[in-house]
């Protein structure tokens, strides 16, 4: 296929002379350079699932590898990936291995790299508008689409009067909502009153609620107990308890976070009971679904995201969960005006027709980039079916791997959890801290699979989470096999200290 | 070249059943797929000059020409480029067009595409250290090479106990450093003096510094005046002056913010002055060399960067002047442990063996991707002699431009600003705002060149910021042929309406 022609205009065919400085890389070096390139990541994509999935490297290892400076001449590709291959890749936990079961994936797909490629080709700085009208333009279309897939109530969407922006992460988004909360609640009060500021989110929100605080200097972050018993969610009893306290305490209750899927567990909080209480309460409620809010694409956990309406922002994360390469962090917020009265402002140098569509406003950075081509690449090169498709095999891999768990008596499902969105939470039967860390240590050393724990009621608790773009049910079995094999080793052990 | 090895381990031979689900795109199918957009990206790299460079389009120019639904079914990546030229390329401002002279350019370099495309399919997620060691390790090792190369003080190198960290963007550089600052300054005092924390910086200073102030709840910033006669700099006195009036109010003076080039005029603040000050007033002093910070590789402007060592952070954009593609801000912090007070917080999921060495915190998101890769492969495909010449062909076409207006008597260099940088500031010799709003409009209209314009003192002002991978002498000439032309149509128009 040709590539793109430039249309007959326009520019003076301007020609350089030749004492001019000429850049050393031109389009045909680029080209022969790239063609290169996609060779050696096919090769790379091919053997991923061969490399060890934890880096198996000791901290410090790679200064001594390389030279203490910067060379002066210019050094060739070959040389580069030489020291790539040798060099970084045994430094590098392999986050794309069919293995990798760790935190929340982080998966990437060939239609996003494409799109990375494109992205990274054209550069352009999407500020503004007319930084680039395809950025700002696509990116709202693009928000539209995903919106639209995920059956988000209409408020969110531009035709209902919604704002969809793509942030770098999750905890960004957190933090944008959190200052619009912040100004919503402050409007109208002296500026003294934002020491008063209180939010509220449970004990298994993500860690990234206390850094928005800590950030955006707000002092009173109350974390909410959850219990085993209600599957670690956020009760909105005890939030209107601790609401009504801190009133009665002269402070100024105005946000909280509740999760679709959170970190440790995959808990979900009850959104409509959540939402209710967030309304009565006049708090900003802001949903993180980073990680789970794909899921929304299947009509049979459509259920786990009803109440939406209620939230005045929401986020998922594409760049986890959806096949899209870091960063896409897609955030929809029912009323934008209260984060553009907490972000925006316009020095003359940025002033332009079109300022009211400016996303530098409903973000913390000026600069952006144009991310929205990865989320377009997925959704045409996948297709709805292929996602949902996708999706529906991670959930077979979770169900493949809860049938081994349940006919192994050392090894049992967490209390207070039940296996979701592609996540299991498992622990020793007969819990043990130092056994579980030890055998935990054992499993990953192997370099054959890698997992990470966490703790719930205070038991140490290994994570299965399914989300590499390429794992299938063999590599399932696979790391059950590890598994197993490290409890045999652990139980042969003890029968010989035994002896 | 082979592409890489796996080592021989490990890993069973899992091998899929028939049944399994199996991703639409393997390694073969990505080899082509990333053949072909190559091949599409060289032909648009052949072509960038070609480009109108500010897009024609209209706002809501692109949703009627796109689906209201993203697809059930997968398209093909044929049926998506034919989209990208047919729609998504006119709505492109092309900041990669060697003929683009708006804000500050944002160039990219196939050095640095190349090393994108590896970071987006190793897409590591690197928020600590074992999250993928190189990805960590090569950050600082990259830090400090490019700290060297400017001729930091060592105080800002590993070896000298300083820390060097990749941000996104300089807004967030300025953000962390008023973070850090915040904390140190309110150690061991209570809460509620939070409200008393102020900051500084003059009227030049970059926009990001009120935004970081209204995202940190700093409730005070003075925005202190500058004046043409001391070239719109940063007077030590000034800030002194400020510092000792919010002192004696009672309030708490934490932060200042110097800038070697500004936005508007790249003017230089005086840093050895605003540093001694700085230093006796117990400030934190964050210098913002975003645009200009790349110019410490000439041995020839190295004096602008005197004083640094009473800096306690600066931060400069390879993304912005360095062939380094969007995004990577180069951070370095003399004391970094403020900067962790502020931002360190660790979950149990998050709890790893050399957590001392983790980059999380030190930014705001949590997630990071693996930047230190381009900066890398740019150091190293240009080599540190090909990063000067590239920058002295800068100056030259600054010089260049410098020459043609000093033979135009209908503009002039504007007062108080000194050309530098690749940054030429210029206006109408007899200040007119509406004409030079129209003139400006006329020149960027035609498609064949892009400025914007600041204001200096009240006076509508241009820019002509050199900035793009591919700008050479005969691209500055034809820039001058369209500015020209257009005072020349202006002045035909005047004359006919007098007739």
């Amino acid at each position: 296929m040709a590539g793109p022609q430039p249309p007959p205009c326009s520019l003076p065919a301007a020609a350089p002379s030749p004492a001019d400085y000429k850049q050393p890389f031109g389009a045909e070096e680029w080209r022969c350079l790239g063609h290169q390139l996609v060779d050696w990541l096919a090769d790379y994509q091919a053997g991923i699932g061969r490399w060890p999935v934890r880096s198996q490297v000791s901290p410090g290892y790679l200064r001594p590898l390389l030279p203490a400076a910067a060379p002066e001449q210019p050094q060739g590709l070959d040389a580069i990936l030489s020291d790539v291959t040798q060099h970084i890749l045994p430094g590098i936990t392999h986050w794309q291995s069919p293995s990798f079961f760790a935190w929340f994936g982080a998966n990437t797909s060939p239609p996003s790299q494409l799109a990375e490629m494109l992205c990274s080709a054209l550069n352009v700085i999407g500020f503004s508008w007319i930084s680039s009208p395809a950025c700002t333009e696509l990116e709202a279309i693009c928000m539209d689409w995903l919106g639209q897939l995920l059956g988000l109530p209409p408020c969110f969407l531009s035709a209902g009067g919604g704002t969809g922006v793509i942030q770098s992460t999750a905890s960004e988004a957190t933090l944008v909502a959190l200052l619009a909360a912040k100004a919503r609640a402050l409007a109208g009060r002296p500026p003294e009153d934002a020491s008063k500021v209180v939010a509220y989110c449970s004990d298994q929100a993500h860690s990234s609620v206390k850094k928005a605080c800590m950030v955006a200097g707000v002092q009173h972050l109350r974390v909410l107990p959850t219990h085993a018993a209600q599957q670690h969610t956020l009760q909105a009893a005890v939030l209107e308890a601790a609401v009504e306290a801190d009133r009665a305490a002269g402070l100024l209750p105005c946000y909280v976070v509740a999760t679709v899927g959170t970190t440790s567990s995959c808990a979900v909080d009850p959104i409509p009971a959540v939402g209710a209480a967030a309304q009565r309460l006049g708090l900003w409620l802001h949903v993180d679904a980073a990680w789970a809010g794909a899921y929304a694409l299947l009509p049979e956990l459509r259920h786990h995201f009803e109440g939406l309406e209620a939230a005045d922002s929401l986020d998922t994360n594409p760049h986890k969960g959806l096949l899209t390469g870091f960063d896409c962090s897609c955030m929809w917020i029912k009323d934008a005006s209260w984060a553009r009265a907490a972000l925006s402002l316009t020095p003359e140098y940025l002033r332009h027709a079109a300022n009211d569509l400016d996303y530098k406003d409903l973000q913390v950075p000026l600069g952006r980039k144009m991310r929205s081509l990865k989320l377009w690449f997925v959704m045409r090169m996948y297709g709805a079916e292929g996602l949902r498709a996708y999706l529906r095999n991670r959930l077979e891999c979770q169900r493949a791997f809860e049938a081994l768990l349940a006919g192994e008596p050392r090894l049992r499902v967490a209390p207070g959890t039940a296996p979701a969105f592609g996540l299991v939470c498992f622990q020793l039967s007969r819990p043990d801290e130092a056994a579980s860390e030890a055998l935990l240590e054992a499993v990953n050393a192997t370099g054959k699979v890698f997992l990470v724990h966490t703790k719930l009621d205070g038991v140490h608790t290994w994570r299965l989470a399914l989300g590499s773009t390429n794992t299938q049910r063999c590599h399932v079995e696979a790391a059950w096999a590890v598994i197993q094999q490290a409890l045999d080793n652990r139980e042969q052990e003890q029968q010989q200290q035994q002896l």
